[in-house]
C-alpha cells in the first residue's frame, strides 16, 4: 500500500495557526513523524486559506522538502494553486486531485505531462458523483481514456471511487464495489481514497477508519491517504497485509509484533 | 450476521476439564455470556474425548439447553456423535459440520431431514481442500445439489469456504474470493466460517480476527463462528454492520457507542 499522510491540512486547527504563523519548526515535524511512521508522501492542504492557498503551499512545498526527504502529494481542488506550487517541487509528486470535469482535467493533464506528476483522479464529473458502482466506474473508464490517451502512464494515475461520509446516509458498500469493479477493469492503475471521509462526523472515527481500511484493501485498494500516527490503524494495515498474503513469511507482520508497534 | 459463539470447545483447557469433571455451572455460565454478548446460536465441540464425544455432547446439549434460552451447534466431524446427541436437542440446530465426503454427508443429510437441522458444509471432498477459490466454488456447487436436491431448504444450508491458519502458509485472499463467488452463485445460501482458524499459531490473534472479519463481511459472509466475549471483535462486527449499510441510521453503532461497548 502507498501511503500519503494526510496531517499536513489546515482543516486542522493546529495546522491552521501553524501555517498562519509560519511556524516550520512544528511543520516539519509533523512532516517527519509521519515519514517515520510510514508514509511514502506527504499531503499538503491549505485549501482553507482561499486566496492564499497558491502561495502557501508553494512555501510549504520549499518548507517541507528542503527539511524531510520525502516526496508531495499537492492537495486541492484548485489547479491554479497546483500550478503554482508544483514549480518548486523536486522529487516526483502527486496532484491530488482532479475530476472529471474538464476546467479541472485539462490543466492538471498539462502539468501532470509537464513535472512527470502522478494524478489522483476523482470519479466526479459535471453532474456529481453517481450513486452506484457502475456510474462511478463510467467516469473512471472516461478519466483513464483522457489520462491515458494525453500520455500520462497508468501508473501514475491514482483513481479515487470518492468516500463519503456514512453519517450522511452514505453506504461504504458503493465504494467498496467501486473498488472492485476498478481493480477488474484496470488491473495496472493504483485505486487511492481517503479514507477518514468515512468516519467524519461520528464518534470513535478511528474505529470506523481501522474497520473500512481493511475491506478496501481486500478488495483492490493500493493506496490510501490516512493518518499514519494512528496506531491502531497502522496496526489493522500490518494485519491485512499478513491476511491478504502481502507480507511474504508474515516477516513484517512478526517483526512489527515483536517490536511492539501493533499493541 | 448471525453469530455462533464457539467457547464450549474442549480443545480449550478450561473446558476440557469443566467437561470432564461435569461441571455444570461452568459451562452453563460460558452459554450465559456468549448469549448476552450476542451470540445466536452455542458452539458445543467436546472432539477432545474421543470414543465418549457422543455420549458427552448429549449430556451437554441437555444441560445447556435446560439453563439457557439459545439454540445450539453440534460440532464434530463424527456424524455418529452428531447423531447420539441431536435427539436430545429442543430448539431448530446447526449441524457442524459435513464435507463433501459420502460418509459424513449422507448421515447429515438424514439427520438435517429428520429434526429439520441446518447444516454446515465444508468446501472440502474425498481429494481434499482445493487451494484455489474456483476449486471450491467447484465442491460447493456439488453440495448445494446434494443438500437442496435432498429437500433442505437453501436457507438451512451454511457453506463454509473453509478458513485454513495463514500461519501454515495459506492465503486470507483465497477464503475472501471464495466467499465472493459464493455468494455470486448462490445468493440465498448462508455464507459462514470458524473466524479464529486464520490466527492460529500467531501471536495477537485477536488483531487478525478482528482485521479478517471486516474483510470477509465485505464479501458477503453473512454468518460466522467466534468468540462473542472479544470485545474489540463485536467492536469491529458493529463498526462493520455501519460501513456495509446494514445498520439502519446507525442505530446500532451509536447504541453501541453511547454503552460504551466499543471502547
Amino acid at each position: 500500500l502507498l501511503i500519503i499522510g494526510e496531517r499536513i491540512n489546515t482543516t486542522r486547527e493546529k495546522v491552521a495557526e501553524a501555517v498562519a504563523n509560519q511556524d516550520a519548526a512544528f511543520l516539519v515535524k509533523e512532516a517527519r513523524l509521519q515519514k517515520e511512521a510510514g508514509a511514502d508522501f506527504i499531503d499538503l492542504n491549505v485549501g482553507t486559506f482561499g486566496e492564499e492557498e497558491g502561495e502557501l503551499l508553494s512555501w510549504l512545498v520549499s518548507l517541507i522538502q528542503e527539511e524531510v526527504d520525502i516526496p508531495l502529494s499537492l492537495d486541492s481542488p484548485n489547479p491554479e494553486a497546483i500550478s503554482s506550487a508544483i514549480k518548486f517541487v523536486k522529487r516526483k509528486p502527486i496532484i491530488n486531485s482532479t475530476t472529471g470535469e474538464a476546467w479541472r482535467l485539462k490543466p492538471t493533464i498539462s502539468m501532470a505531462k509537464e513535472y512527470s506528476a502522478s494524478v489522483v483522479a476523482l470519479v466526479i464529473d459535471e453532474k456529481g458523483i453517481p450513486e452506484d458502482a457502475q456510474g462511478r466506474l463510467k467516469i473512471a473508464e472516461k478519466l483513464i481514456e483522457s489520462l491515458s490517451g494525453a500520455g500520462i502512464p497508468l501508473e501514475d494515475i491514482y483513481l479515487d471511487p470518492v468516500v463519503l461520509p456514512i453519517a450522511t446516509g452514505r453506504r461504504g458498500k458503493v465504494v467498496l464495489e467501486t473498488i472492485r469493479l476498478m481493480r477488474e477493469t484496470f488491473p495496472k492503475v493504483h485505486i487511492i481514497c481517503g479514507l477518514s471521509n468515512i468516519s467524519f462526523g461520528l464518534p470513535l472515527k478511528g474505529l470506523l477508519n481501522r474497520t473500512f481500511l481493511p475491506m478496501a484493501m481486500a478488495m483492490g485498494l493500493d493506496a490510501v491517504i490516512l493518518d499514519p500516527l494512528d496506531k491502531k490503524l497502522m496496526a489493522a494495515l500490518a494485519a491485512s497485509y499478513a491476511l491478504l498474503g502481502e507480507d511474504r513469511n508474515l516477516k513484517g507482520y512478526l517483526k512489527a509484533y515483536r517490536s511492539g508497534s501493533l499493541d
